[in-house]
Order: structure tokens, then C-alpha cells, then sequence
């Protein structure tokens, strides 16, 4: 069994329930799996504000620091109001569990597909932009950057199907690092610029080819939104942290507030006060780390630090995309197999598609970040909103002590993340925001469908009181001959083990065939009885579905077991030289009820 | 059943057995059916004999005129050896056949692949030509070649799976139409000439690329040899004539050959006496009617009539590939699916094949008549030589009557052809000679190790004296459930139709789950003994295929079934959602000895 060798080489071996308890995370690798995909926005955030307050020439490049203390607050806004959320629903709380739970159907199934597509773009963006801060540090290695995305979220859908406990370790020590070399190079940016030493470019100044307008500012404030992206993570993984599962979630969820905001609020700051402006094959941050540290060690060290933390950042999804995945296939809106646990008690089924959607959008759009960015936040933002509004409404109706407090908090995220929406969506629409929406109203018609199906099917299948249990009814065995050999007697001496009166099926298409046949039956068949039917139009095919037809309708209570004697080869392509007839008879019988069809399988073993 | 509906509209109905001698061809549906493969060469041979030598200048052109009579030479000896087949194989006696009689299996199986290659490209080179008239007559049409002769090959395809006969009256109209008038073109216009009244081109000299070599004059032979591609046609299908089947084909031999050497000799004196060059926008033929007959009526009527007659000529290999396909198979050089007959006494396996890899060629080719040429002589050629040195080996040994002039004419047959093979194959090497033989070798290897296969599995399944009935085994019946529903009820039904002990089994992954099922089997599981089987790695099928294993190990000398209760919805993309796990459950298990698989579907209303 080679690929269950590599599998279990792959993916380790499997976990018994009762080490479930021991899959918990600490507070430390918690951080590490997920606050990565926050905390990595920061490599592509300021840049996304510059690219289009650039636009409006250099000057207008000033516009960015009011621009971050917009983004500031929304950052503050989420972290309170999300600890707000952990508190509430230590189940895990993403956007679908609490519209389901305050909401209707609708609000929670567009929560479902907004968080999904999110997930998605996360891995494909993430990736895309961890691949950038290495092609800006290595160019030669920029027209490779597909592949290596694709290397890149391959490698991270191993680690994750190995289990969570193993993949956080794994992942902690590169997240630490890149968060330890960015803030490294915040606070020395920072020195250099308070002491006077900071390098300041001079202004090459770019020309204005938009007017600055309020327009121009609030697409910059969209852009900047995407620093947001990935706050949510947390509060979806709830009960993968230690006991106390809320209050460890909440802390670690302030710790990764903190470092995202002194992280983009600094890049912001040192980006402007040096004058570095985007370029089509160096990120800011690359620049900026060049001014800071020189093209040295740290330099590099920064660069591989950025991207494994975006690298890593795409892995968080893998954590959250399945949970989501398995509570929608619990109410009905998947596939039931999509609740299964795997082996390594990991939803593997939702890893694996996870890699492959992402791996398609990082193709479709070439490895390009800022291609991916417009349709990224809006789903983000959505199921921002959705989860918002959605625990206004449970203080509205729950009410509980401080309640007007905690509505006055969510009130103030839900209008925040409302405004984000429509910010981002009416200024990206175009460039990609609608596609978002065009997919949400698909998935959630598709949710729909798949429940609705289940529901059909379950009142069909469901026993009811006045459901009689069935008579045993009698068993008619065919089994269609066509000489007598090994194959047949093995099929033969099969039928034998059950109680049904059982026929052998000769179809006589050559009557000195038929007769060898017939006394060759005598010796060999076991005493069963052996049936040649006529074929008049030398099909022998037709001649069998007729008689099976026939035994069906004059009898309406039996089952009838075709029983197929089937030669199976020792090499699959081999298969193209045997049991052709036997295909035919079985497509042809597949869905025909009360006929059950049985594959007797000689193994050839040459 | 709408496709059935389809099929019976497009080939019609079956017919009996009986109906099967009435099949017989009279000689003038006959003289339609196998002659117009040779005769239709007509319509390129010369043309591919002047394209050789225009190659040495205007001048050189004349030597067509003795290359013809070498051609006409080879035509006579072809007529006189293969009467003598017919009259000696009247079973029908192809390359195959004779060598597998005269010689051993290694000669014969080059003759079988050489004519299998020979059929594809008949097909694939007719079709070209065809279109090629019809693009000589409605330029417009040129650049949809390819598009109108795979339309061409689907056509034939149908109208052959329509059985025989009627193909037969179908096409004997067109195919007599075509050769009346391209006699009526080559007499009129021998008779212009005759009278002074030719046209004659004014000689638009070429100027010469190549020196007039005997080289060149051997390579402009193997161009015309061409003109005999399709000659063995009848002699493959002797048993399809009226009774005396051999008198009334060779009968039919000779009027082919005649209407073949009349034209192929009238249109190469036609073309050298007119001066007309080949083009690559029009064929030789057509540049003829228009000097003849004027573009007028009788122009396009001869282009009709050329088209028709190549486009049935493609459809005279459809009654001779799957004849000698099934021979084949019936020795075990093939599937034995190919032996079969199909709904309409035809072997609609072959036709389908061959058609397919026509189509194939024809795009691969670009629908190029001269491209395809190369390849086609080869392997008529060679199963020709086959042909006639079986036949001297068989008059060495045989004698008989009149032996020693029966072994003469054979005897120059063979050196004949043999020459052709030499010639051909040294002068048209690496234009695409070499594929063919690469093709033979291929063939030949795939044929022997099909028979190889076929003998291993013959021996493996033989009952011998010594085999002794199997004594009846008992059967364990597991049923895997993992819950209680109408589907699971009616497995069990099914499963309580067997003699054997019947067990339902079922993963205890949530101790909860498990103690409600048990409840509800005590109610419903009439009888049936539940199991629980315990699951530590909370694996649902690795614990199933654990408990499978351990009761084959139990007891060595039982049957264990699997009945697998499966929910078959009534839409097949609904598919996904379902029986995943029954999936997987029957690919881990279907390979093993001893394990048999069933079924039992409960059929969804919507």
C-alpha cells in the first residue's frame, strides 16, 4: 500500500478522539496561527493607500497620515467590539453563527458566503503579496513568482492536513520572527527620524494625473481598509485556545491589535516622512527596510521575515475556512461529508478545496496583488458588518447587565463596518467588488439548494410510526453464462450461499455453442439450472434485459440478484480486454428497482 | 429512453438472424460497394505522378505516359492474382487470412496491420480528395476542408451502422453517376483529340528544380502506384456476394479493373496531351472538364460525381476494417468485443474505431490529400506482397491443378508488388513511409500481447478433469449503517434474502448517536443483530475495514458480503451529496478476495 505510506508520511499518523482535549492551543501559538493574517496586512496596506493618493501627484501623498488614523480607528472600533463577540459566543462566533443565531436565514447565509470568499482571497493575497517581498528582494526571481505561490500554498495544505497542534508549532517560531524584525525596523525608523538621521528621498515628484478630491480620499481610505483584514480570525477559533477559552481568545486578541497598530500606523509614518513612493517590482516595505537597515542582513532578514508571517497568514484561513465549512454541512448548507472529521481530526475535505480555489485565483490573476486587493476587503467588510449588526440585535432583544453600553459598541462597529462596505464597494466596484457580490448571491442560492435537498430527502427517507416492518421477500438469482469456466463456477458456487432459487442465463445465439455448453453444465454446474433463451435478433445484451424484464413484471414481489461473473485482471489496462459485455448489462440495469447486481470477481494473477 | 429512440432513427431496427443470408450483395450493388476504392484513385494518381516529375521541367512531364503503362502493367498482374484468391479463399481471403494460412503468425500479422493501416488512411485520403473536387468547383469553400470532410466521415459512419444493404442501395446510385461521368469526360475527350479538337494549354513551361534521374522517374511509379490502392477490396469480402459468391466476385474483379485502367490510362493521356499542370487550388481532374466540358452543367456534375465517388470509397473500408477486426478478434489478436455482432449485423464496434481515427487523421493532416499520400501506399502495397507470397507458398505445397501457372501468375504478382513495396517505400522513406512500418511493428506487438493476454487468462481460468465442484460456502452479510432510515430498512430487506448470518454494523464515533440508533433498531431492525464497534481514531471507514478484515481472518473458508444501503437521488449532480463514504468504502474493498459488494440503491422521487 504505497499511498497509504506516503499519506501517513505526509500527514503523520492518525490521533485518537480522547488527544482532541490536547489539540489546544496557547496563548503564544495562538497568536502565532491567528493573528498572521492581520498582522501581515500591514506588508500591503500602506502601499494600497499610496498607490492612490499617488495618483494626485506627490503632494497629495501627505494625506495618508489622516487617511491611517481613519484606519486607526476602525481598528480599535473592531478590537473592542470583537472582544465583545469572543465573550458572547465561545462556540466560535464567525459572522454565519451569530446572524443564525439573531438573525434570519438570509443574513446569516450571505455572513457564510462573505466570511468563505474571504478565506479564499486571504490564502490567494497573502501568498501573493509573501511572494512580492521576496521577488523585492531577489528580482530575478519575479517571473517565478506563480510557481512559486503555488509551491508556496501546496507546502502550507501538508502542514495543514499533519493537524492544527503540529502546524502551530511549526508556524510560531518564522511568525515571531517577522513580527520581531518589522517592529525592528519601525522603532529604528522611527529613532533615526526623531534624532534627525532618517534618510529622506529626495522628491523625485510625480505628477498629478487625478485631481484630488473626496472621491480620490475615500478610495485611499478603502484601500486602506484592507489593514483590517483578518481581525475576525480569532473570534471564529474560539475553542481552539486553552481553558478559559473567551478570556485567553480576548487577550490574545488585544496582543494582535496592538502589534498590527504600531506596526501600520509606523510604516505609514516612515513611508511619508521618507518620501518612498510604490514601484511595479519593489513593495514599500522593501524600500523602506532598505533605508533603514541598508541592503545588508537585516535588510534580508526583513524580507524573508515578511514573507514567511504572509506565507503563515494564509495558513490561518486553513484553520478557519474548514471550521466554517463543517457548522454550514451540520445545519445542511454543505455536503455532509464536509463535517466528517479527517484522520488527524482536522477538516480535510475543507483544507484541500481551500488550496485548490485559492491555487486557481493565484493563476486567473498572475500572482498580482494589487489585481486581488479590490475583490479581498469587500467580503471581509460584509461579514464584518453582518456580525455587527447582528449582535446590536442581540443586545436589543437579550438585553443583560451593561447591555446599552456593549449595543453602543457593536452599534458604533456595525456602523463603522457598514460604512467600510459601502466606502469599498462604490468606489471598487468596477475594478472587481461586484464580482464579490455576484458570488455571494451564488453561494447563498447554492446553500439554499443543498438544504432544501437534504430536507427533501429526509422526508423521504424517514421512517414514519405507521411504516410496517417489511416481509422477507423471495430472491430470484440470475446469473447470465456464456460458457463455463473458472470465472462462472465461482459465481456459481457464490449465488449458492443464498436462499433464492437461482438460474443460470445461457443466451443461444450459436446452437452448437449453446449445446457444448449445456453438457459441460452437466458436469460443472453444480446442479443448477441452467436456462437457454432464444435470441432471435443475435443480441445477446437484449435477450437478458428482456428476461430480466420479464421475471420482474410477472413476479412483483421478488428481488432480483443478477449475479456477474467478472474477470478481473492483474493490471488495470487490461480491463479493456475483458467484461465489455458484463459493462453494458450493468449500465443497463443500474437503476431499475428491485434489481440488485453482484460482481463476482475471479482474480487473475497474471 | 430518448437515446434509444435516437439510436433506432439513426440505424434503424435490429434484425433477426434469419434476415442474415438476405444480406447477400447482387454484383452491381457490389461492383458499388468494394470498386470504388480503386476506382476513385483515378482521381489523384495521375495528378501524383505528374507532381514527381514536374519537378524536372515542362519536358519531363512526357515520361508519364510509360510510367502509366508500368502502372497499367501492375493493374493487369493485381486483377489476375487476386481472382485467383477469390477463387481460392471464397471465405474471403484478406492478407491476413492467406498468410495466416501459408505462412506462420509473424507474416501474418503484417499483413493484418499493414491492411488495418491501409483502411484508416483509405478512409482519411478519399474523404480529402473529395473535398479537394468539390474545392476545385466552389473555391469559397477551400478554407472549410477539414469541418466538410469530418462531416463527410459522420455521415458514412451512421448511414454503415445502418447495416449493409441498405448502405449498399444508398450509395450505388452516386458511385455509378461519378464513373459514368468521368468515362463520358474521358471519352469525349479522347475523342476531341482524336478528331484535333483537344484543347491544348499553351505550354507555360516549368522551369526544372530537379534533374530527370532515374530516381525521379522511380519516385513518380511509387506516385502512381496509387492508382491499385484498393484493388484487394473484393477479394476481403468474398462472402458478401450472392451466391456463387467466388465466380460472381471475381467477375466483379474484372469489371473494376476495367473501368480502373480505362480512366486512370484516358485521364493521364488526357492531361499530358491538354498540358494541364497541377495546382495547388485545383485538381488535375477538374482543370480536364473544364477544357472538355466547359464550366458548365457537365463540369460540375463530373466534380459531384468525383466527390461522391471518394467519399464512397472511404465508406467501402467500413464493411472491410471490422470484418478483418473481427477475424482478428476471433483468433485473440483483438478485443473480444470486436468479434461481436452488433444490433444490425454489422460490427459497429469497428466502424465506430475506424471512423474515429479517420477523423483524427484528417485533422492532423489538414485535410491534404498529397500529405496523407506517403503514408497510404506503403501498407496497401505491403499486404499486397503479403497477399501473393502466400499464395506462391501455397501453390508450392498445395499443387492441384494447373499448379505451376496458378504459381507463375502469383509468383509475378508477388515480384510486382514487392517491387512496389521497395520502390515506395526507399523513394517516400522520410515523408512518412517510415510511420507505417514504425505503425506495423507497433501493431504486430500490440496484436501478440492481446493473444498472450487472452491464452494466460484461458489457462488461468480453464476447469480441468481434476477440478472438483466447490462445496457450497456460508456467507457473512455485513451491512454498515450509521443510522436508521427507509434506506438502511430496505438494505437490510434485501440482506435478509440471503441464507447467511446477517449482521448490521456500526461505528460507535458518538457514544450518543450510537445509544439513540440502538433504540430505534430495536423497532425497525427486524431482527437484524446490531453491532457497535468501537472507533478510538474516530475513523469510520478504517474501523469498518478492520472489522471486514478481521472476519475474513476468522474463519478462511466464508464469503463475506457487504451490503451497502445507498441513496440514489433522482438528479445525478445531486450525486455529491451523497453515499461518499459508501464510495469509499467499495474502493478500499474491492480488490479482495472473498469480499462481495452490493448495492441496494433506494431510489429518490425528487
Amino acid at each position: 500500500m504505497a499511498p497509504m505510506v506516503l499519506k501517513r508520511w505526509l500527514v503523520g499518523d492518525p490521533l485518537k478522539s480522547t488527544q482532541a482535549a490536547h489539540e489546544r492551543l496557547s496563548k503564544t501559538v495562538a497568536l502565532a496561527i491567528f493573528s498572521s493574517n492581520a498582522i501581515s496586512s500591514v506588508a500591503y496596506a500602506t502601499e494600497e493607500i499610496l498607490l492612490v493618493l499617488v495618483l494626485a501627484g506627490t503632494a497629495a501623498v501627505a494625506w495618508s497620515i489622516p487617511v491611517s488614523f481613519a484606519i486607526l480607528f476602525l481598528i480599535v472600533v473592531l478590537t473592542i467590539s470583537y472582544r465583545q463577540i469572543i465573550y458572547e459566543y465561545p462556540e466560535g462566533g464567525g459572522a454565519y453563527v451569530v446572524a443564525r443565531n439573531n438573525f434570519g436565514e438570509y443574513p446569516a447565509l450571505i455572513g457564510a458566503a462573505a466570511l468563505m470568499i474571504d478565506y479564499v482571497l486571504t490564502v490567494a493575497v497573502s501568498v501573493a503579496a509573501g511572494i512580492a517581498a521576496l521577488t523585492s528582494a531577489v528580482p530575478s526571481l519575479f517571473e517565478h513568482r506563480v510557481a512559486l505561490g503555488l509551491a508556496a500554498i501546496i507546502f502550507i495544505i501538508i502542514m495543514n492536513l499533519r493537524g492544527v497542534r503540529e502546524s502551530g508549532k511549526f508556524f510560531a517560531v518564522p511568525t515571531y520572527f517577522g513580527i520581531g524584525v518589522l517592529l525592528l525596523m519601525v522603532g529604528i525608523g522611527c529613532v533615526q527620524t526623531f534624532f534627525g538621521q532618517g534618510v529622506s528621498l529626495s522628491q523625485n515628484s510625480q505628477t498629478a494625473v487625478e485631481d484630488l478630491t473626496l472621491f480620490l480620499i475615500l478610495r485611499s481610505v478603502a484601500a486602506g481598509c484592507t489593514a483590517a483584514t483578518g481581525m475576525e480570525v480569532i473570534s471564529n477559533g474560539v475553542k481552539a485556545f486553552r481553558q478559559p477559552e473567551s478570556r485567553n481568545a480576548a487577550t490574545t486578541m488585544l496582543h494582535m491589535s496592538l502589534i498590527l497598530a504600531v506596526l501600520f500606523m509606523g510604516i505609514t509614518f516612515l513611508a511619508y516622512h521618507s518620501g518612498v513612493q510604490p514601484k511595479a517590482d519593489e513593495t514599500i516595505v522593501s524600500q523602506l527596510a532598505r533605508l533603514t537597515f541598508g541592503t545588508g542582513v537585516l535588510y534580508y532578514a526583513l524580507q524573508i521575515g515578511t514573507m514567511l508571517l504572509l506565507v503563515l497568514a494564509a495558513n490561518s484561513t486553513f484553520a478557519a475556512f474548514p471550521q466554517l465549512a463543517s457548522i454550514l454541512a451540520r445545519d445542511g448548507y454543505m455536503p455532509r461529508q464536509m463535517a466528517t472529521f479527517g484522520d488527524r481530526l482536522v477538516f480535510s475535505n475543507g483544507i484541500i478545496i481551500l488550496g485548490i480555489i485559492a491555487c486557481l485565483l493565484l493563476v486567473l490573476f498572475q500572482g498580482d496583488t494589487h489585481a486581488l486587493i479590490p475583490l479581498y476587503a469587500v467580503g471581509v467588510f460584509i461579514s464584518f458588518t453582518v456580525s455587527q449588526a447582528g449582535m446590536v440585535r442581540r443586545w436589543l432583544t437579550k438585553k443583560g447587565p451593561h447591555w446599552q453600553t456593549k449595543l453602543m459598541v457593536n452599534g458604533v462597529g456595525a456602523v463603522t463596518t457598514g460604512g467600510g462596505v459601502i466606502i469599498i464597494s462604490s468606489t471598487k466596484f468596477i475594478q472587481g467588488a461586484w464580482i464579490v457580490f455576484a458570488l455571494i448571491v451564488i453561494l447563498v442560492s447554492i446553500f439554499r439548494s443543498i438544504r432544501s435537498h437534504y430536507k427533501a430527502v429526509a422526508e423521504q427517507i424517514t421512517l414514519t410510526r405507521d411504516h410496517r416492518p417489511p416481509i422477507p421477500q423471495r430472491n430470484i438469482v440470475i446469473i447470465p453464462i456464456s460458457g463455463v469456466d473458472q470465472a462462472v463456477i465461482r459465481a456459481v458456487d457464490y449465488a449458492r450461499s443464498h436462499a433464492g432459487e437461482i438460474r443460470a442465463v445461457l443466451v443461444d445465439v450459436d446452437p452448437q455453442a449453446t449445446a457444448r455448453i449445456q453438457i459441460q453444465w452437466a458436469q460443472w454446474g453444480c446442479g443448477v439450472n441452467l436456462l437457454a433463451i432464444p435470441s432471435p435478433y443475435r443480441s445477446v445484451l437484449g435477450s437478458l434485459l428482456d428476461y430480466v424484464e420479464k421475471t420482474l413484471e410477472k413476479e412483483p414481489d421478488i428481488w432480483v440478484t443478477v449475479v456477474i461473473p467478472e474477470i478481473l485482471p492483474a493490471h488495470w489496462w487490461q480491463s479493456v480486454l475483458h467484461n465489455q459485455r458484463a459493462l453494458l448489462l450493468k449500465t443497463a440495469l443500474l437503476f431499475k428497482e428491485r434489481i440488485i447486481l453482484i460482481d463476482v470477481p475471479f482474480h487473475l494473477k497474471r
